[in-house]
């Protein structure tokens, strides 16, 4: 039985909902393509990209979105990773043939980034992870024990915990892959060094023997890749093939170790600075479709007591504040990643004269941003599909699938919660560094001015000073002013360093216990100086826009800067914002201050609230999403999109509307059971 | 090929993961049975609950926990919705024969409550909820046209957003449904009224003529129900299938209507607190594996120094943070609950005596425990699984469910910035009740006392005072008083509620829009005055623990109480946590202390971490995570479970450890290409 569509289902005249975005977009007070243009890197890369992503989309079969996506019908393990190795084919082969490679550099379509093995002539993982062990590299199990017999090394998994788990393409993908394991020599550890190692033949795909590859099954996203096991039993590599440029084996098995590692972290940096640039993105794909579904959602008399009709839900001032605030903060981390690559292109010009006075300061950034923006993103993404209520319960919404994605990013390449203390453990040398008077990276000058202002009045000694080094004389309209919202951020960074660091190193336990004892508080600390970080990127590009950017542009950016900055505030989801207040820098009646003009902020930016989403320039291909279409067509697009579920089409082409297996086994029964 | 599995991996003897758990069961300090009796209502209450957990586990399958559950190796549509059947009708017919109802009140196994139809003779719905509307009932459009001719209703769906969409069962499973649909009797429309219809053959399932049924696809969880659609087209339902309790249509089509719906709102009122108990148990499950999985899992070289050997992740403070306050929180929910059901019993007594004085701060109650509790179950599982790393993201770890299944009662039975409106709503009547002079609800004395305490030192008026109505003078171990904790959190909640209604009340704006501009502190106040209440009944429970009880678990609960109170007011995550400080009442100085007393407690707390868990009795078979299995036997679960996935079995069975279809179609042209 075909289903009974009702008339209006046809859409001939343009709907509710497509009038009411159509009206949301109308209202903008800035054009949306030269913010698009400015966010992609100028008109040239825009159309560059667009015309890729058009080639794409097109062959990958998704730009028309009439279509349900396959994902989205039935998630099967294996059908997901067929189509993984097909996006990640065609994405590929559109690289080598137009020579880019921006799509491992940004990913509107977030699922593109993690889908490719990939590489040509190979197919290669990076294998490190084990069962029992991530971030510890130290503690890896696999040993790789030198035979000095036939100049091999013999790679062995000593352990169920020491089963590589983890690594990306390993499943079924990869063909080689650099394998971190325990140099063993003569019974003497050497510790972790990288093996070279061939896993599959390159003729049929079989594992090479004594290797056991495997799938770790469904996860959360990413399932278009096979992030996989393996296990190793008396594998041969030969000698050469152990990664030398740190660390050298001779053909007599003696050893060399020249630790330079400073080289090898500027990858490490470099990754992290493409996941903060991409959580971006995922904040923004995931606050484009709840900024969407809240202009065309109604319900509810409404708060502007507009009689019948009901109201957008985008005017409801929860939902308003929730919405541009992620908006706000999806721009804050697309500004802390070009900070943070022009921090790196600094270190790399550096290192290339053999200076890594930068690499501190930067590997500290990284960590930072990173962590930031991943907690960032993906507790945005997770709201805005709370924005959309039950349909953003819906797989078809998109959101589920974009906030999996970005949680994800928490965890991998450095979990948040080490990155937070590494952070810690730099700003912990400043502050050493600057009571013994020595210089700091002029990065920190801020910490410096901090210190300095402190030190004239009282000498640091534990358990310090309460209170900001200053009190806040700013009122009503300051507030706006840059200046003033980033002292409130400095103060509050540097009053949580400063106490942290006289805690720990006033205690008269151990080093590690002290530490430990106050992990809490430095986690907070390296957060506040990271969020005093990222208002300084965004004021920073604020102040530098293009001459030639119009000015109504301008305006709305200088807005969302200001409203960045002082929603963090009073946001009640902010984490650790109690220290706002607790550093005693600002008073509660300032705090009040900032709610109204954060308030007033919010009415200003409304009528863009569709603009700023519209120039991250998502296609609707990309966004995958029945509520985030640009046409504001929601309900017939869910509809669209369920009818094409294939339990449905099941049951009505083939049973009338029933679901057979069910009904027969389980319903059928109990209906005709004697109760 | 069959994998070639390590030596240790058989696990003869008990492996170091089996010795850390029960080293750590080992050194609890009270005996989690006791505790297991207390939070299930008694021993014989605890006893009878596991025999029927052995029989319907045992029937459905999932008691042998070495096999693969089904639904982690593929989460086809189809399958998982067969599954939620098969489950429904063996709980079911289990009740039937036992006589028992509980696993509609109780549900350790979470995926239990949701994934039953079942109700014997016929398969009921209720069908409300529509694509375009769904808190604001009077939007809905769906249509019931009386036809005097006929004597009956025509039910139409007039447009798309007026399909029924979400109730659960409606896709391919009900039979009968409960639909709300307009009433138009001689074009007047009477709003919104319930109708018995039939929606499919008892004989054969199919659809009965001009419904048209369907599901709504995947979802985040709930996959076992097949929440469905709708569409009418005039489908004719004989008058007297209106329900009429409290409105009447006659023959002649004469409309009699008689309001009282006091003790229609009892349902809701008791399904949002059966939500409450079941967020408990949801976070429970989800803190059980986090910290089963933080005593077994190794990393780094451990905050203690203790040498090479690494420490277990709960030894970090951030984790033994995350950890114990999650616990902390899901005992805290569990007696929210039993609370709410003696309130809601006394509301029934009163009911049966035609009194309805109860009703409002009953309904207030249910929609703040509701809101509050569902938001803390589903952030906390959310960290839990956090805490479990990258394994908390893989599937069978089953934190992803569990923290997918709380999320959703954030939306269902009330959403919850709704409901906080609602809550904020009664509070500002009781406001009006005490500046009038009036009595108030006996439930909320604090209230008045805080008023009067005001009322002696200044009026009442716009823009209010910035500052609670005193100043905590407590300091040092006087925060583990549970009155000076109440304190605290009492006078935030009244600080919040006056200040947010004088705001309100003294706007120049209409009473609409000056709701609407201050709802976010509308919002937080309800949020504030419901955390009171939350804390109050935890300290209620504390101070009438039976006299039977053995003082060790006594001390235990206490702490935890102790621990709950004071770790919210410094917890980093807590929503709102600056309005601690914001309204004058605690000091940065007392915030200190209160921070060293939670490190305190945490400590005394930590042996007990294991049992605090274990006493939720959750089976391993209900836990259903490879990481919370009992045993601590964690990276053996995850080995077993992964070898079993489908994916795995098909390329070792079938092709040697190679995916064919992958391999043969993606991966081997572009090997073979020329590049």
């Amino acid at each position: 039985m075909a289903p009974v569509y009702p008339e209006s289902a046809s859409g001939k005249a343009p709907n509710r909902q497509i009038q009411l975005m159509q009206q949301a977009r109308d209202g903008a007070s800035f054009d949306s393509y030269e913010l698009a243009c400015f966010i992609h890197g100028g008109e040239n890369v825009l159309k560059e990209r667009r015309l890729a992503w058009e080639r794409v989309e097109t062959l990958i079969g998704t730009r028309d979105t009439s279509k349900l996506p396959q994902s989205y019908g039935n998630q099967n393990r294996e059908e997901m990773y067929e189509e993984g190795l097909r996006w990640g084919k065609i994405i590929f082969e559109d690289g080598l043939k137009f020579k880019h490679t921006f799509f491992k550099h940004i990913t509107p379509r977030y699922v593109l980034l993690n889908s490719s093995p990939f590489a040509g002539k190979i197919i290669g993982a990076y294998c490190s992870t084990e069962l029992g062990h991530g971030t510890f590299v130290r503690g890896m199990e696999t040993t790789a024990t030198f035979d000095p017999e036939t100049d091999e090394f013999v790679i062995n998994s000593p352990s169920v915990s020491s089963a590589k788990f983890w690594p990306g393409a390993i499943g079924f993908s990869c063909t080689h892959a650099i394998v971190t394991a325990r140099l063993i020599i003569k019974s003497v550890d050497h510790g972790p060094h990288f093996f070279m190692m061939q896993f599959r033949s390159l003729e049929d795909g079989t594992p090479l023997p004594g290797i056991t590859l495997g799938d770790v099954g469904l996860k959360m996203s990413y399932n278009g890749t096979c992030n996989g096991y393996a296990y190793f039993k008396n594998v041969r590599v030969p000698r050469v093939d152990m990664l030398s440029r740190h660390a050298q084996v001779a053909r007599d098995g003696s050893y060399t170790g020249t630790q330079s590692p400073q080289v090898a972290y500027a990858t490490l940096l470099m990754v992290r600075g493409i996941i903060v640039r991409s959580v971006g993105f995922q904040l923004a794909q995931a606050a484009t479709i709840a900024a969407r579904y809240s202009v065309v959602r109604e319900q509810g008399l409404g708060p502007n007591g507009l009689g019948t009709s009901e109201a957008m839900l985008i005017s409801y001032k929860s939902q308003h504040f929730r919405v541009l605030t992620l908006i706000a903060k999806a721009y804050a981390i697309l500004f802390a990643a070009w900070s943070f690559e022009a921090t790196y292109k600094a270190l790399r010009e550096e290192q290339e004269n053999g200076n890594h006075t930068l690499l501190s300061y930067a590997h500290s950034a990284a960590a930072g941003f990173k962590a930031w923006s991943t907690q960032t993103a993906a507790d945005g993404a997770e709201d805005a599909r709370k924005c959309c209520g039950g349909q953003g319960y819906l797989i078809i919404s998109g959101l589920p699938e974009i906030a999996a994605a970005a949680t994800a990013t928490a965890t991998f390449e450095g979990e948040n919660y080490v990155l937070w203390q590494q952070v810690g453990r730099f700003l912990f040398k400043v502050m050493d560094a600057l009571k013994q008077g020595k210089d700091i990276d002029g990065n920190l000058a801020y910490l410096q001015e901090e210190y300095a202002a402190r030190h004239q009045t009282s000498p640091l000694a534990f358990p310090g000073p309460l209170r900001s080094t200053s009190i806040c004389e700013a009122h009503g309209q300051d507030f706006l002013q840059p200046d003033v919202q980033l002292l409130i951020y400095r103060k509050r960074a540097f009053w949580l360093i400063e106490s942290t660091y006289l805690a720990v190193r006033g205690s008269k336990r151990s080093p590690a216990d002290a530490w430990n004892e106050h992990m809490l508080s430095i986690i907070s600390a390296a957060r506040a100086h990271t969020e005093y970080e990222v208002l300084s990127s965004f004021i920073k590009v604020i102040r530098t826009l293009p001459p030639s950017m119009s000015p109504a542009l301008k305006t709305v950016l200088t807005k969302l800067c200001a409203l960045f900055a002082l929603s963090n505030i009073v946001n009640p989801a902010t984490t650790n914002a109690i220290t706002f207040l607790e550093c005693g820098y600002l008073s509660a009646d300032q705090v009040r201050t900032i709610r109204s003009l954060v308030n007033e902020l919010l009415e200003q930016l409304l009528p863009d609230v569709i603009s700023l989403t519209d120039a991250w320039d998502f296609t609707d291909a990309s966004l995958c999403s029945a509520l985030g279409m640009r046409d504001g067509n929601v309900y017939e697009n869910i509809m669209r999109w369920v009818e094409q579920v294939p339990i449905n089409q099941r049951a009505w082409k083939q049973n009338k509307g029933v679901y057979q297996p069910g009904w027969n086994q389980w319903i059928d029964p109990v209906l005709k059971a004697k109760l």
